[in-house]
């Protein structure tokens, strides 16, 4: 099953630690630590192997993707090693990455956006292109009369305003040219009604949003051991620092705005209540691709006695991000291959803010991914279509 | 259902929190924070209320409930005024406690227990009595052939040898007596096969081992997080720095030890390797009854990048042990009712140390002890006893 | 030496936890833990005892002491016994409470202040009166023409404009009744042309700005450390999460950038370079009285190696706070008595935002202190005056 | 000022990294951040520059300089174009690295040293030679009857008993030769009477004990903050988690027991009483040379409120004592040339257990250093020989 996966910010960390990765994967040069369909639970046959996946992608840098490659090695994320000895192989994805699509009406740029996905397609002879978003977060979007539905979206971006969000142009590039999205971003994508409604008319499987990588991975787990054990959580307060090109970004408050909106959502869905306190992400140049988060949850018992947690996550964003973006785009198109379409709820273990889903709790998640990726080893798909 | 609820250890911190703690609910003086089987998952006809539990117990002090009550309310972890409240009801409990049996052969002690059981019965027409081990923790047990089998024990009880180690001796008088049998310590307990036996014989349940309330609770949903997402764990190191009475105990290095075993199995199990480093249990007198844990756990990534997470977790041993008892007292006393036998697997989310326990992932225990309590409340225990 | 205390803002936390302990220190009911002045190196005769000491003050609510004290006790800051004990020594303070004067004028209202003060001193036959502001914390002031000298303030004042901040208007009443002046919160107070001349055509010492408690205490030895072993200092990046009163005003953005302008001075100050990161400030209403502060330092050692150190401080602040109150009441009493004038740049020890001081390592500021102190005992104010 | 730096143990992490960063710095390839002589307050013609001094050593492993340097490379504690560039000056070091004596008596040994010492001298016509002890930790020492005097241990020394541990004969071996000697290491050295007297002897200066990096550097600082401000300290624990040849060393008991004792002192000394807690040091292979440390301070402030404070040290042990090894060979150098003899006391800015030192209050210990180092670049060491 060769499958394509088309990069929105191909030149990005994330990204970059994906190609790198996924190559080094296919040399037997790393292991698939991280990797979560790599483990027992998950491998199996409906899955594209790494050989399998084609590269390539959009961004509106011209970096080349071994100069990426080779300051993520100095920051301390990429083995400098694995780099030089895949330099060839980077040349190769380096000759699929085309820049973003520029000037002209939105519509313009989304027929320019379709016809580099059609080409990679094409070229490669690929069974599907899975189309996923890691580029950079967007300011959260103002609402439009054109999200509406697809015919007066269609109308409206043949005129001269900018009715989409970037994201969102991207998913409808992608859904019209027929391939599956991913949003591994906190941005818009496809959540409005036309893009939904393009997707299902199309028949094609979309999964989002936020790639769940730190903190919220650990209040994944804690959140749901204060409500199993009956305790409340008084308050929850959390701060991010980060560096990194995510960290400058994030360091304008309207798109930190729509991060943290999606990092507090767990919280609140999983006690039943919101617990006070807030999250804060600040931007701290030196501290580079690595993510330092501490949160502190104050907590009642039996009787009404007070308690703490505290905890520092020191992580390495881009190197938590780039499996899960091979493992989305491995299940994604398996769920494509087997006829699945709508939002992929069963995906909601990789997201801070699931589509679609009943559960911010990562047991449950997990539980749910389990049995989602048996049905698709057993071909299974027909009988209960996602 | 008028349930006995036996407390070998009746004078101790966690003994007393949960006996003021049950009275207090009772009175409506409090919320069940902390009750696992007041979750609206748990909640129902099989267990018997808080108004249907009777207290009594075992202790080799004498210090007056109360004035352990009041002690624990000036460390900050009863309120004062709970205390106050309750006086008249505390009374009434005191007179239901007994001296440890001491002196005789084992087997005079264990008669005397007996005795002590059968009494607390009959005088207030239980239905059944469930004896909860909380006392000391005890330094591992040396093995001894009599623990073989029940005949083989009853014949070495009457010598002059001391056999069993006490919390053994407690589950052996309690299994005589017809008593379904908990161990919240890492002592001994049932688990020695004449004692086992003797359990089976009678048809009677059985839960332990070691109350999970702290640092093992964090591990046993964050170790299952870095096994689902396919991280490697290099190290996990754990100090716990806590005072009190049981803080003193484990300051002796045997008693430590059996306490530091049951802590370390979670990773192992779950992770299946055994990651580097320890756990430290060092008594901190001025602690007092709060204990404050921290871990630092480090891990490896995709392509080997290395991070970390710590924690700590400053929690009140008491509270957070007191409402699990109740719990436990109230399901093991469900599960006799309905017919279960043999160790209860499914109690396996209160424990450190759980018996027959296929998982340590606490999510996992979760939706066992849900199945098996929905289960329990639909009365339907013959097809499927323990 | 009969000394007055006139808290502004004497129904506050801080200002009812000092009046608490130095009653009960007058009792002999509690020990002098957290008194800077009760060190063998400060303790003489130069300081006005306890017993010496007699507090009035003013605050715009009328919250009887005794409650306020009480619930201090239920929070965990006072114990209740002594509250309980000192029923009768705090309704004697009590009588000496005067509501802030309100109305009219600027003019009238420091008319009405002055009175206050004046009345005090003469009822209790007092040698002196220290004013020390403990009252919520103001927005940065905006800047007015009359702020430059006495004259052109005097004017201003009988008009209708509010020229000054609250926290000034005090602090002239203060000067223009003769009395010492210490501000202890990071408001304007003293800080201006025309008051500033005013005390110094008065003779009179003040102090400020803003105690030192709790995180940047803790900064003001770390970075000190960092300078002296010439480790470089990348980034310090701290949050702060309190409740209380001081909490709830703090959640007012414009108070709270005072603040945290007073908490990032002893960095750049000290390290001679301003590292990256800021300090938060969030409010927390469930940690009542309790701050907890956490910082991330960041920093390179020889060859650029990068390292970290992190710190939490959980501080009760009004117990932190108090005894320093305390001390500079009697440190500033005996400098008034020993004709020292202007700022006392000698008390920089107790202030995030020291007056006139060269330094802000703790170190240095305590040797500075410890001289002064022991020229006044010395009696030695005569050869080098403030 | 040509000076001779002899490093005992001169293939370890210590000696290796401050090797490089010598030479670095020389070359200009890198800049004296952790260098505490570079600071503007120490900087003075009376210290031998960085070109002005040659290294040698002994060491019991033959592992080439530059393998020992690119491990630590791969170790990410130099950086590794460091080491490629320094490959020609690595290997003019390694031939002045001499295998430690070994067979025969002590004596015999110390013959050997002294000839390795005197004929390093005058190969490089330097004008002293320091010995700095940087090997492995050593058990604590037992006690001898020839440890009292110079001559019982030279005869004893002759026979066939191992009198001395072996820092103690690298010291005698130096004082014999002539050569100041500094002890980086909590190993005996120099801490007998006769070797004292020895030093006296030959008018020479020396220095130690146990570099001072990590956790007992923070509490340096700490300890002195919580004095200072009358706060009661009631319990200080401490965890220091390390892998690294330092780390396997102190996983035995034995020397593990002389290092903790080392870290204790700081607190008793400083605050005059001895808090609650202990110290632990373990063994984390994958932690590799980066330290982890963590301590948990709890303490009382008016009125007997708990409070908290916990630190975790995430260092490089050997990044942070290289420069100071490079520190106190120039200072004992200056020191020597200037006429200082015995223990030197104003050294104990770098010591965890420094000798003669009144104080463990680092602002201290650098007012005295400061004022110490001002004096020989005056050239005053006549009027005031340590
Ligand atoms: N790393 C994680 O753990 C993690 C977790 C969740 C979500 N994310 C999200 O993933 C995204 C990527 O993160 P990153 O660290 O790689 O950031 P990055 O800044 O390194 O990369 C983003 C890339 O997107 C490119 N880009 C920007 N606008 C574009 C456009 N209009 N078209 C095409 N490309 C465009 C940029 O040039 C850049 O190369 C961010 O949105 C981040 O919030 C990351
Ligand atoms: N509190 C928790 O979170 C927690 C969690 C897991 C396990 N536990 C276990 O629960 C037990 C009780 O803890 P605690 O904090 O109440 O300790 P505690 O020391 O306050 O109480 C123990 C009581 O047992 C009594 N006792 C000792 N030997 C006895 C004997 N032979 N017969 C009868 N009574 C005896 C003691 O006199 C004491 O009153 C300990 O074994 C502890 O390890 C507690
Ligand atoms: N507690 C600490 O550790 C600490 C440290 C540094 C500075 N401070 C400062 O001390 C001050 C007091 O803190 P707190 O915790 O007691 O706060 P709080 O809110 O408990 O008390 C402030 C009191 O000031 C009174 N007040 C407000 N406006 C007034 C006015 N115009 N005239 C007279 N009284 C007035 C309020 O009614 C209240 O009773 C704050 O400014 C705080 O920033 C406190
Ligand atoms: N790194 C720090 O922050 C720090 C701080 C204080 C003290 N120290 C002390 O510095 C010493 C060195 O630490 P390290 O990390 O370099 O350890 P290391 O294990 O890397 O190096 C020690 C070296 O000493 C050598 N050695 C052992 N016995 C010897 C002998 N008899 N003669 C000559 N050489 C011998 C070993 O072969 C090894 O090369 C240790 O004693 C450590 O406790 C280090
Ligand atoms: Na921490
Ligand atoms: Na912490």
């Amino acid at each position: 099953m060769r499958t394509g996966v088309w990069l929105v910010g191909a030149r990005g960390s994330v990204a970059t630690t994906s190609i790198v990765g996924a190559l080094a994967l296919r040399a037997g040069l790393a292991g698939p630590t991280g990797c979560v369909t790599e483990l027992a639970e998950l491998r199996g046959p409906a899955l594209p192997s790494f050989a399998d996946l084609v590269f390539g992608g959009h961004d509106v840098v011209a970096t080349p993707l071994v100069k990426r490659a080779e300051a993520l090695a100095d920051a301390g994320v990429l083995p400098g090693r694995l780099v030089a000895a895949l330099a060839d192989e980077l040349a190769t994805v380096e000759r699929e990455l085309r820049p973003a699509p520029a000037g002209g009406s939105q519509a313009d740029r989304a027929t320019a956006t379709i016809r580099d996905l059609d080409d990679f397609r094409r070229r490669h002879e690929l069974d599907r292109v899975v189309v996923v978003n890691v580029s950079a977060t967007e300011p959260v979007a103002r609402p439009h009369p054109a999200h509406a539905d697809p015919a007066t979206l269609r109308a409206a971006l043949a005129g001269p305003e900018e009715v989409l969000p970037v994201s969102s142009l991207y998913a409808y590039a992608a859904v019209t040219a027929g391939c599956p999205y991913v949003d591994f971003t906190p941005s818009t994508g496809l959540r409005l009604p036309a893009l939904r409604a393009l997707a299902d008319e199309r028949g094609l499987p979309y999964a989002g949003h936020d790639g769940k990588t730190g903190e919220t991975l650990v209040k994944s787990v804690l959140a749901p051991m204060f409500a199993m054990r009956h305790l409340a959580v008084r308050s929850w307060s959390g701060v991010n620092l980060l560096g990194g090109g995510d960290g400058a970004t994030l360091a304008d408050p309207a798109a930190n705005a729509a991060k943290v909106e999606s990092k507090q959502r767990v919280l609140g869905e999983t006690l039943g209540y919101q617990p006070q306190g807030g999250t804060r992400i600040d931007y701290v140049e030196s501290l580079g691709d690595f993510k330092t988060a501490w949160d502190l949850v104050t907590f009642a018992g039996f009787l009404g006695t007070g308690m703490r947690l505290e905890f520092t996550w020191h992580g390495c964003d881009s190197a938590l991000a780039a499996p899960l973006v091979l493992d989305l785009a491995r299940l994604t198109a398996a769920a494509h291959a087997a006829g699945h379409r709508g939002p992929l709820a069963e995906l909601a273990f990789f997201f801070k803010d699931p589509l679609a889903a009943p559960t911010h709790a990562l047991a449950e998640q997990w539980t749910r991914l389990c049995e989602f990726t048996r049905r698709l080893h057993a071909g299974g798909s027909d009988d209960q279509p996602g």
